[in-house]
């Protein structure tokens, strides 16, 4: 039988200012990915994100960040891994003790935006972060773009991993994502992306963009939860792969 | 036979910025209290210290802090019983962090600058910060100011203690510490330090400035890093105290 | 002829999160207090909310909180006066300099959050305050509570003051405002609202909690662009005034 | 007669946190580029440099940063065009605020770290910075490095350039900086900084790496503080220079 986790990212609300609507994303995710204070959240938001999470069930991960919050971790910092290795030992830690506070425990470690992309092809980068992962707990599991760098340090070190697929990106022929900044980066039609999904937990590949089948592992696909259509999106997926007879459940 | 903890802050450069002597107050002390990235440190810093403080045999200890970098954590913040709860939680988190990289425990956990004074005399806000404590782990000793409502409210949660004690400052008849802003809140005189500690150690007494003696306990002394006289100070009171047959030691 | 300004509290979005509808609330208002990037805003969102405001003929002014962006400067911060006039001319400073990229000037300044309400009670910050308007600019005007520290300290230094009043807000005998901590802070009527300031703009009197008139003088009313019902709101009152015969512009 | 601008980095001290020695470097220099919050510098420090900087009567300037407190501006932040013109407009504007409440102008604009390498190079960034500082006022000096885009594109703005030169760096064939990452990218002895600088500014030639002499226009000298050494070597070169007969000024 084909299982598949459904994660989002979550909790990256800050001090007065709200974004996303984890409440009703988490009700169709299985694994939440939680923001640690980098690139977004705070300490309040986090301690009511990961009680959330616990009251629908759904497994914690920290979704660490560049220290960027004015540019929400989405802009490449020029840093070294022995930073990236502190600054993932560091935000997974203040992860650690919010889910410890609610006798719960951390099940997974999600790199958020440029950290997530640089060590997808940095394996230097990807190294460190694996390394600060299994320092802390080497039964974390760490997510990462299948196929990526973060996947492949992360296996040699001996974590557990969790192979990440889109729904609404293209891929190229190498297996990574087509560049936002090109013009057929986003599958913007819901049949298409939900028929890409099926496509890689079944059958474990995805029509790359040069109309070639190329293989990709799909153990967990990532769900948005901001706006009244990515909610919809959500439902709809999550019940389709569930009549296509699809387990969707969390790793631990 | 007599026993007392000797701990300094430590941990509190940041970035380009160097505060501190870290490797020389080592050698003297028995406990480190580590800043954990609000009012100092980051978590490169972080990483370093932990690893100096385990190369010299001294018990870890997180500095939780205000998030007020600029004002170094001195300046007293208005903050909610909630929001201590959370930054103690998350701070107390990323240490830990570190300490299982390298295979450690941390020990005890105190509370920065104005954290601290605001916490001595809160109850509502100690309580806050003794359950954030109790809740990552129940085995954390809390440091407190000797009396404070920080013990008092750790102790209530069955949350151990250690009771601060300070050589260079005078004391007020309630106990509480004469506030810097008064001329004679700072004891000088290295000989008059030391005595006044050797006292609180072996009688449990201190004289307070009205001239009375009051009862103080004292389980750890705080010892200061920056500046040559402050680490020649910290050689001096440990051994003198080693000369008197007081043990030197921390509480794991 | 009666005069009167509506002034809003402007570009508080930050990064990735955005934080009230500045282009709706700028149809309503004649004077614009910007984020300046300590509590709330960053350079790009002043840049466009200063392009915004002036589009709309909306008077600009720089409005300075405490360093404090997760607490959105409502927290007060022990800061001394020093700190109070540094980070006021660095603030408005930099608000200039959106100002003079669009070849206009900065109106006046207002202090946000809990800078206005430290320094409405406490002279020696108050002073800071104005202190440091008059040395960037002698001509900025400075907007404070009707009746407060910060409004005689300016006079004493000789700059143009706006004397603050509120639509929603209670008053005390003394004139301060009724403290939101207590049950009838808040003036949830829309009519008792309209009502109150046509009193405060035509009579120089509000009625206060224990049912005195007190005088009061009001240049100037804060207007919130918060959700439907406060634009509405702003809409309404906007909209009574003309109707009364009050003219409404800015001061510049 | 030949000229020259000697001019250091200063106000780069931050809270409790100090770095480098103002007031010595200040008796050397000509020209004092202040940090400005972004990767180093607070409100306070800056007043207290602008200040010093004016006692010694050395010309101020801007030296605006990317927002990495915690890489000290250093990192690569892949950060658009438009908000590089954004956090230089914020920047400068701040640093004239503090020269306006001591009656005095701010004479130039020098970039910071990662954003004066990432400008040298990048057209699109660099023409960004230069029409922020001409926004803000276009008698402004703009200091980038000789033959860099940041020069280029600020003369066809219309702006006066400052080409900056480096007595401890070796030269590449293109005339850029030999990257610190390569060996031979630091000139140690002092004799040859010395010669060097005295070559580019009466010859307005350098030899490069490869041993061709390349043409270079040097009208300011960058002189470091940090460090017995840097301060020697600052009194060094500023004493050669006046026994060549060349005129050591700003440009004000």
């Amino acid at each position: 039988m084909y299982s598949i986790d459904l994660n989002s990212d979550l909790g990256e609300s800050f001090g007065a200012y709200t974004i996303g609507n984890d409440k009703e994303i988490l009700k169709h995710v299985t694994s939440a990915n939680i923001a640690c204070g980098f690139h977004a959240g705070d300490p309040v938001v986090m301690e009511k994100t990961v009680a959330l999470a616990v009251q629908n069930g759904v497994a914690l991960g920290a979704h660490p960040g560049l220290p960027d919050l004015v540019g929400f971790g989405r802009r490449k910092i020029d840093i070294k891994p022995a930073d990236a290795y502190a600054i993932v030992l560091y935000q997974v830690g203040a992860l650690q003790a919010f889910a410890a506070a609610q006798r719960v425990s951390v099940q997974h470690v999600k790199p958020h935006g440029a950290l997530y992309n640089m060590a997808a092809k940095d394996p230097a980068l990807a190294e460190a972060i694996a390394k600060a992962v299994y320092a802390v707990d080497p039964k974390l599991i760490l997510y990462g773009l299948a196929g990526s760098q973060l996947i492949i340090q992360a296996e040699r070190l001996g974590l557990s991993t969790a192979s990440e697929v889109f729904a609404d990106r293209t891929y190229q022929q190498d297996g990574s994502l087509t560049p936002r900044s090109q013009p057929n980066a986003m599958i913007t039609d819901e049949e298409e992306s939900i028929s890409q999904v099926l496509r890689m937990i079944k059958e474990g590949v995805v029509r790359a963009q040069n109309g070639q089948d190329i293989s990709v592992r799909a153990d967990t696909v990532c769900v948005h939860g901001d706006g009244m259509k990515a909610l919809a999106f959500a439902d709809k997926i999550h019940h389709t792969l569930e009549l296509q007879g699809i387990q969707i459940k969390s790793f631990c």
